[in-house]
């Protein structure tokens, strides 16, 4: 049986998720010859610890009650009520973690899961990496900070997974991975990842007025708190990042050109969520409109989109890079163009996929999606343990 | 430098193919800290290894010399002349491939790739993974003979693997095993796996009768020789009953129900291709007419496809699974429905793709193609070399 040792960062939606599955999997994992075992768990404010570290991880039930009272609300030091744990809180928890790191990481191997949203992680995430551990990330930031830090991160490119950071469960990191390294120069990514911005684009297509598609949406569930952090374009920004950056181009965040749907002046600093929905949408619903009509008579539809061309393998110089996110104009009958609704679409051009693409189309986001690629992360690094 | 000694068996365009990657990806796969060293390379006849097996591959300018004495048809041993190898004749070359797999196995580790397209490969397959070498098959036939053979060849589920044998490169064994080691049960899979079928029902959906469009299809090279070897089903009924076998079902080809585009009476035993090109398949023609047009006037078209159903994981008795092979009446706006030309298209349902499908779509052959699937299994089992 290989036993695998591993710290959760991050319990909110997904790292739950994660916990359950890896809980509900104990069975098929075994038979797999493979054992789990979550030796910590953290949030932002705490981190509990197994006793037992080299021998034990937490046990299931405890697993289970951690997830009922994070989604009560409650603060994972309540828990030491409940197992043999020892609760750690903020800052001495970064540093616990480390101590971990360094005690398994060249013994028994160690997974460092980061399911949080914070950019605070990157740190112990890359000095855990420097001493041999795995890092499996949902976490888009730690990837999308500086070219530095994604080296570092990078420095055993085995060592890091982060299937769920584009796309969340479909397997867009891994397919991308296999065409690379088979040698298959990337011509071109084009794709939508973003179910709101997909689900926005193809309702205003139908000759939906914008504001209203954006209410709709927000009271679906698809939206930010705010549908500004989605209408803005910067998480979409964020996955073109990654995908450029597997591609070997040594850019940042602040070189991708990111149009957003809304101006500045109706930007958070400057206008309430309700204002922007009662008053500011309405204003962008004609100059939207008639972009549709426009598409339109070319057969074409409106998509929000990443575009990202050429790899390194191509040898391209940065002058030649293209990494940009915002509304193109795509024929109606092209896999993007047919897209309805909140899935995620990837279209690939490469040499073996030249006239037609390579597509990936599925659920892109959801706790539970999300969770399964980060859980087929961690299966995934299995030969990297003993 | 991670060295991953391999020995190639079969050397036909696939295989050559392969042999023209690893050498056009030797500065890649440097930059990548992996050295792929060819040790041996054998096809029907003959075999021919390295002279230094522990230390050295056959280098490339010989390897691109084997693919043009290949090419133009000649024999493997006629190489000697070239360069430091041996070479073997059958059936000794059998005994020397066992011989270097033990050599190699537990000391460097080996893998063993299959780019033949014969049945004899299974013995030798199954003798070097009990010697710790990894396998990797573009070849289907060893996964598709008995369920025994099958078992042993999955003796370490993570030392084989065998993306070239379901959609060429396409990433279907990848993304399946991803979500079944996620827990995600899958519910069904729907798939137009041969390019020929694909093109076949696509062009009969538009009107032209049957008999036209296989000569078409002929004609265009995308069948093999003998028509009926596409249209009777059997090499989507091998991958499927892969993606069954995949999915935890223990069962062999010949409980698959197959559809055969021809009858019996129209068998190779019984017509010649000319006789059958000529005379026999416009007999079919009216009845795939008025299928067609059955299926139209429900707003269905007709796809050929393997529906599988049921994973091991929801723990289905062996009677419910579903494993079968033919033509069926789809959603015309399905990703199946709108399938046009030769891609392949594969739909899985799963929990998390419960209402749309994940959808893998793009070109599903090719010796490119399935070439560059090949290297990326080689690649990808680089954790298991020291």
């Amino acid at each position: 049986m290989k036993n695998i040792p591993l710290i959760l960062m991050g319990c909110g939606g997904v790292g739950r998720q994660l916990l359950e599955h890896i809980v509900s999997c104990r069975s098929l994992h075994s038979t797999q010859g493979l054992c789990l075992r979550v030796v910590g768990v953290g949030d932002s404010k705490s981190l509990v610890v197994s006793d037992d570290l080299l021998n034990k991880g937490l046990d299931d039930s405890f697993l289970l009650q951690l997830c009922r009272v994070k989604s009560a609300g409650e603060s994972l030091s309540k828990l030491c009520d409940f197992g043999e744990c020892r609760a750690f809180g903020h800052p001495e928890s970064e540093g616990k973690i480390l101590e971990i790191a360094s005690q398994l990481g060249r013994k028994t191997g160690l997974v460092l899961v980061d399911c949080s949203a914070s950019f605070d992680t990157v740190v112990v995430l890359k000095q855990a990496i420097d001493m041999g551990c795995c890092a499996v990330l949902a976490n888009k930031k730690p990837l999308t900070s500086s070219m530095e830090d994604f080296k570092k991160l990078f420095m055993y490119p085995r060592h890091i997974r982060h299937e769920s950071t584009v796309g969340a469960g479909l397997p867009v990191i891994a397919s991308l991975n296999r065409i690379i390294c088979s040698g298959d120069p990337v011509h071109q990514i084009i794709g939508s990842l973003s179910g709101t911005l997909g689900y926005v684009m193809s309702e205003v297509e139908d000759g939906k007025p914008l504001s209203q598609v954006v209410k709709d949406a927000k009271s679906l569930g698809y939206t930010e708190p705010d549908p500004r952090d989605d209408l803005g374009g910067m998480d979409v920004a964020r996955k073109a990042l990654i995908l450029a950056r597997i591609l070997g181009h040594q850019i940042n965040l602040d070189s991708i050109k990111i149009e957003s749907l809304y101006p500045k002046e109706m930007g958070p600093d400057i206008m309430t969520v309700e204002d922007f929905l009662d008053r500011g949408l309405s204003l962008l619903d004609k100059d939207i409109q008639a972009r549709v009509e426009k598409a339109a008579s070319n057969g074409n539809v409106l998509r929000y989109v990443c575009v990202i061309e050429g790899s390194r393998h191509l040898f391209l110089s940065s002058l030649h890079i293209v990494c940009e996110v915002g509304i193109q104009e795509l024929p109606k009958n092209s896999p993007l163009g047919r897209l309805r609704g909140s899935d995620n679409v990837l279209e690939i051009y490469t040499r073996c996929y030249s006239k037609q693409p390579l597509v990936i189309q599925g659920a892109g986001a959801g706790n539970d999606t999300t969770a399964a690629g980060v859980l087929a992360d961690i299966v995934d690094v299995q030969d990297l343990f003993s």
